[in-house]
């Protein structure tokens, strides 16, 4: 069901990246400057956590999904804004994984 | 290439959940609580903002690509730790874009 | 000029504490509850960040200055709203620099 | 007691930006640039959140306290990093104040 969502998104993003500003939120956001779309950004991050420590007192994740929902989502304008696919995104951490390389960073940090 | 990238990696992530916290930083995560996930969560996407204005400064994309991954990756950590898959929360951006619900969400806040 | 202005912006706060939710800003914040209280300083310190980058970059310091101030009030509330006060802080600021603490523990992590 | 603690704190800050960077933490973080500076902001942030979340639950502060004083001192570091001291913010809270801007700031935005 959910397959190439994130790049399905991403076209829709690019769409409306060219939308007047008064039609669109994407559109809004890019309109504002980077400094608008980080700072939502942050907001998602804070409120993510924020989800994530009532998920884990309540058993109930369905504000968690809906804001992580929301930091994907800046994040992908975030991407678009700067000229950036979530493909290479994808591309990283398929690179990472393929290679171990996540674990192996991991260590090395430890 | 990128198709089902966020799905592979979730499975990578429920596998090493049960390994050892010795020998993998998702175990690792996982021992030593959510809110060390949280905080992890909290610090990559200071150094995802961090990394956007740099690029916009540089032109230059390779940290803002390497530190979303981080992001996203912590973020998915923090799911799996939750008991929740990245499907529930593409699922949750399908909804919302089949049904234009970003830009009707989005303009109902402006 | 400045000396015991966060003592008695604490006092402002607490007699603010018990207005109504409709009259003070403060009251409705915790009226709302913690999780807002919290968004708020997540949310000012994102915005102090970009403003430090942008006075970096322009060498005004002005929205650093009030976006400091933002964080900072923020930071009071949230204290109040758990039954703390600025004073100790204050006081763990005071111990940790009148010891040398601070470079102390600063050095062990490095 | 906690008279002019962040006036002196700002002092020893002063002096210690001068000290070498294998000395002094103050001064590694002056070395490794804003960013690095930027980042510890946004961590602390983070931590100050969760343990406000713990202390709510606990009853206990004696975290949220200590992790509140890392922020402002992050913050400190940041400011003097910037060529500005306390005493500038000190006096913006107080002008907001002083004046009820911070009420009327307030209810504009409500």
């Amino acid at each position: 069901m959910t397959d190439q969502i994130l790049r399905q998104l991403m076209d829709v993003l690019e769409t409306r990246k060219q939308a007047s500003a008064d039609e669109s939120y994407v559109a809004s956001l890019h309109s504002k400057g980077l400094n608008k779309i980080l700072e939502k950004v942050g907001e998602e991050s804070v409120e993510t956590i924020l989800a994530a420590r009532d998920a884990e007192l309540s058993g109930n994740n369905e504000k968690l999904i809906y804001e992580t929902a929301d930091l994907w989502f800046h994040s992908l304008v975030m991407l678009s804004h700067l000229g950036e696919s979530a493909d290479s995104v994808l591309a990283e951490l398929e690179q990472r994984f393929d290679l171990s390389g996540l674990e192996e960073k991991a260590n090395r940090d430890k």
